[in-house]
């Protein structure tokens, strides 16, 4: 299942999560436990150098180890095996000290955190430079008219960079929840076979500070093999981030329609383009954030799924999360870096949102006529003068201007100079401009 | 729907979520919309107390509102078209000014914000009721032994202490996710047709700004209609949340199955019994919790797919959070209170707790025997020989105290009375006790 | 919870899951029961008609059930015993046989089947009406040309017709699939407290085949207590059907924008429109039936995890079911009806289509022209030739039809007039009138 | 992502949607798509079999397909790029006629067809297997008597046989849903660019037809690419079987509890032991099998929202079926292996099944006594005698039996042989065995 290709995926995130990333992560727990013990002198001190000279992930056979895992339950069952007779052929001592007073979940927990340490930085970056891009473009086409739409339909002009501001605004949240989830996330895990540690006798905590301090992961109040809430946090704000992004992918799919043409991915060797029909340019990139936002909330309710374990180590659900939160990671990695790069090269066509404005005939500004004319000679007799002005224009297929300057009850109040102003979209933004100042004042 | 009393909910949960709550956070949104123009001299000042003095759910036919809701595609329609004509019979001038300038999302999002607000601090303060509770039995217990569980497979001695630590450490993490959750998600929406508040002129972010003043909400940098991470995140929280609830409800399901016994949840009148089974006590509450727990990852997945609606305000997923998003809450709600009154009057069988610890004959407590033993023949020998030993004793259906006590390998090392202390719980307990001190030092 | 009246649900579909129904099919159950019983001889003759006269919900006090329920853990418990004290007015003896033998989830499992019952044949019926429109929009539309898009480009003309019967296609499984159900789901639920039956001695199946007679429902070969694929796999149909009906919402939807208008929903008195802006009109049917759909997904999820209760009857998951399954059926009978509806009365804007194919300016037919040229100059030269007039066309803002008929290598085999035909949507719709009439002679 | 050992699948599951696999499939249909247009005289005779010639997937590079996938959107663009190359190298002319007028989606949904055919029959043959191995059981153990629990509480006496019916009975239906599937699913998607099959001319269908025809699968009344429900009702079946397989995990694990000993998942080499605690043996089996129906919910719910795309063919959900469906499905072939051979070799304890059903000390057996003592002395008076004598006995500790025998109220009806007769759980099964007959002779 390799073959995930569609559903784009930097290769630096793919590495953190491979199966060969994910053992080297066990091994570096297993090193750092040696280190730890035989610092707190649970362990032998030669013991430690021969057991980390041996965890290293190339030493070790993962076709052995995947055909195990079930046996056992789990991956760290056989890697563990390995790893004892490797250290056992240079130094029968040490081995025996391979693992000490661990469980199997301690190093797979662990080392599932490890790769997500790993993976957050990553992460991050494309998020920032993501980030980068919409602020760019909110203030570039801060004064961009274009027309918002709600329901799908026409409503009111917006402006392209307020646009670009909201987006630029969720993920800016999204930013921030990221950050948040450190502190809770990067603990080590470490309680051997019931969260006592009592195979370490007194040293336990000792051994557990230690270990987490080799790994530089903080040292939790307890053990959290029953509580997963860590796990199910880490995967539900990869949903959430997702979710923003698909929001992206959505009005830029809408916006690429043949029928709008307001935008444009950016366009690249054979990127989604066709040789028998050249109008064509496929959203390919919003469609791998789409095709992502669509498997994230299943994948999430998963994890959440997986939050009530039976007693001190459960079944079932553990199991679930080591497929599950990965494969949000590298959903959150890939549309991140889609989006990211989707939102630098972004092609903007403001000929076309300035025809799509026109298009329902200046209908889209009858408000702003309303309003003009209300303080003149009142708000309901100048509602009931655009209602049917609007309704004239809708079924004889003309411009509300036409139809405005040729009303004397609309031209004695407004010049047709000022009913031209009116129906001009750059002239009833609101405050788009101050909103995107707004939030590009609060950009991290 | 409303039977759904099975999944118990506080009544102050569920009135805070009523249709008429629903419907009166919504008038406070727009009498304080009003109140803000006012002050702001968008319209007139005598029109603030005039519409005030109607927003007042008990004048509004809801029966009505709920049959036109579809029409429009949104409760707010109907509810100003109600709300105006209630203003006009006492007030034809001020009823020109109900919902000016806001749009039906503005009111509809607002309410369910108030909404939530009014919610939390319940939840809060049963998650602090819940926490009391844990900690007092953590406290409590922190030396009472029980046997640690995994796989559903009695593994080590544990303390019950332990148990609730855990419990206890994973709510806690729960009510600091609550707390930073508020910061995004108190604040007001407020942008009119497509965002750009156009149809309040100049005045757009005045009123905004005063609108969320009044209402005591936080200004956000823009609108949201689009950007739905506040609510899909508060839904979430709701989601781990119950998480976290479902895992004692879990164990408390499993500690009370007839074969084990160790713990009841609270006696009631009429609560969990069975007349004509007078040994069965069902454990009712941690069902509701479980049940809540079945539902809410599905309710959390659906607010995640809402989140990319199309362009400045989309279709079909905004209409999904107004029953979803209440959803999840009653259950965290129903789901807190419900642990919480469990944990408080939780009824602890410390006799079983220990003739459980007892029914494998000794050899949960193999490896304390053989961590003794090791100190002094070394590791290896002592591992052969406790193993050997305890294979027996299951083959034999011995105690593991009797073969031990019987075999002079053993008992040239380990004196009788020492081999009886090694197969005692209570001196093989490692840092649990240690480790409950650190959760309940750590809580808030 | 009752003002989910933004999703639609019909009057009769509301009612078969209104509270007061799900008493009442709970009632049903136990006067069917005292009948079978009575018949089977294991209860007094005239205890049956006692019981069954009190029967009726509007004598129950659906409030203190309600709040009763918690207690046990579900609403048969407080029900039998207003029930039973209701028949103790009339006639002790009789109150005696109340709820004879039965467990509490033969009560509501078989309540809601008859509930389900009632259902089907309004689904069906909103099915087969939706049926009969699209199978009339298909066949009157079967030649109407409309651009198809893929990945929301335009790609090649299709016809309208094509596209209902795409509709329809899909909806004709959807009825497949629930006529195949209804066997295994329309069943009794009769087992006892542990499923054995035991308590009415050897007379046991004679009850519950008598009480299955009594329900018109088929016996199952055993009781399902444990087993909940039949309620999931109704849920799992009703989301199923819910997909399809929300595809056309979808398309229904984007071909209403703005920019498209190829589609209009049904107009109606205040049916989505806006008074301000009269060119608006918003898909309101459609977004109901996108918001089941992106509620349904997460529902059936919720019924597929309560799969696997705990032994002969667990907790957490049957719970769960019963707010569910009523709301996804509910979701489905609402759209059912609304899409229903939509397609009855969907005003379609065949100008809009033929404008819309034409926006590409003859390149959604490049194709068509290559086809017809490589005939006669060989496949690579004719592309060749329409790639570089395609591209030029594009380039250069012209028709393709200008572009070709002013360049000799194309004219010398291509006259004027048969570009002109080449470049007509309605010659190159290749099998969509066959495909069309394929569907229409397999719609049930 | 290979590594998902713990998650136990066949390797010959895992073979059918390998990469290599998927590959393959895909070439099939271009095969089988020139074998068609050659037949049909749409291409020329000679480039089918030049075509089929490079139609083996060891012939291309996977990686090179998987890194360009994204760029396209699909893995179909480059495999017809690489499978075109492939037959230029020995035959220009033919390598001009390869994937003639089909679509990426024609070719990648009949490949998943055809990969899904071929997975059927495996996932039959493991369900008939785990049948046989059920309906063993319910025959063997018809009559052995166990506790049936409800709630996790001990209720009444069943026999093991008729839970291992309940098992039967569950997945009968579950392979009668997989049969009823076949005939929607086993078709050919092929329609061209927008589904009219244009390109071909007028032979369109005859192509279409020829092409089922060559790779044995049903043509469809149209082509599908925008309705999604085959793959979807795929997945919710794959889901539901998962579901029926997860309740039969669920009861293993639970009754594998070292507290309860009922059941033992069958031993094996290193299979779910443990060295130093050789009293534990953990129910890895019971936990590959809830893992995988911990995820498989939230698949299925990403099909379901998948349903919706836009027009001829949408973005974002059909790229999110190419990897849950594959995934629904290795979770479905790996959970009824591993069932299959659980209850194959399940160790059944007969004497702690004995032991259980006393642990109550008679009180599961009340009910009994009562019926027997009521048809002498009354219901009422007779329900008293027993409440009194099972509150006595449990807050006594005494055995029920002792306490009925102490009581000449009981004993004057009921002789103390008789008492005894009654508390044996043998003859209070009621309709167990007759249960599961009626089960074993509807065994398909």
């Amino acid at each position: 299942m390799t073959l995930l290709g569609p559903l784009f995926a930097p290769d630096e995130v793919r590495d953190v999560f491979s199966d060969r990333a994910c053992l080297q992560a066990m091994l570096d727990v297993e090193a750092a436990l040696a280190r730890a013990e035989a610092t707190a002198g649970v362990i032998p001190r030669a013991a430690a150098p021969a057991i980390q000279a041996k965890c290293r992930a190339e030493l070790f056979d993962l076709e052995a180890i995947a055909k195990a895992a079930p046996n056992g339950g789990n991956l760290a069952i056989p890697l563990v095996r390995q790893l004892t007779a490797l250290v056992k052929t240079d130094d029968a001592e040490a081995s025996r000290f391979v693992h000490w007073g661990a469980t199997s979940q301690d190093i797979i927990d662990t080392g599932l955190v490890l790769q997500l340490r790993a993976f957050l930085p990553l992460l991050e970056k494309d998020l920032a430079r993501l980030s980068e891009a919409l602020a760019a473009l909110a203030r570039k086409h801060k004064d961009t008219p274009e027309v918002g739409r709600t329901w799908l339909q026409q409503a009111l002009p917006v402006t392209f960079g307020l646009k670009a501001a909201g987006w630029l605004d969720g993920i800016e949240r999204q930013r921030g929840r990221l950050a948040e989830l450190k502190a809770r996330l990067f603990v080590v895990q470490f309680g051997g076979a019931a969260g006592t540690l009592a195979a370490l006798g007194p040293k336990g905590l000792d051994v557990a500070s230690a270990l987490a301090g080799e790994l530089k992961l903080a040292l939790p109040d307890m053990p959290w093999h029953g509580q997963r809430d860590r796990f199910a946090e880490a995967g539900a704000t990869f949903g959430l981030i997702i979710g923003s992004l698909a929001k992206m992918a959505r009005d830029v799919s809408l916006l690429m329609q043949t029928e709008i043409g307001e935008v444009q991915e950016p366009a690249g060797e054979g990127r989604g383009g066709s040789s028998t029909m050249p109008h064509k340019r496929n959203p390919v990139a919003s469609a791998s954030v789409l095709a992502a936002a669509t498997r994230a909330p299943g994948l999430v309710a998963t994890l959440l799924q997986a939050m009530a374990p039976e007693h001190e180590r459960g079944l079932g659900g553990w199991q679930a999360e080591w497929v599950v939160l990965p494969e949000l990671a590298v959903l959150a990695g890939g549309a991140a870096r889609t989006m990211g790069e989707t939102m630098e090269g972004l092609e903007l066509n403001a000929g076309r949102m300035a025809e799509n404005l026109e298009c329902t005939q200046g209908l889209v500004l009858a408000e702003a006529v309303q309003m003009a004319l209300g303080a003149k000679i009142g708000r309901d007799v100048a509602h009931d003068l655009i209602e049917k002005a609007s309704r004239r224009a809708l079924a004889e297929g003309q411009h509300l201007r036409d139809v405005l300057t040729a009303d004397p009850a609309v031209t004695q109040h407004l010049a047709k100079a000022e009913i031209g102003r009116l129906l001009d979209a750059r002239n009833y933004l609101g405050q788009a401009a101050a909103l995107v100042e707004r939030v590009l004042a609060a950009k991290k």
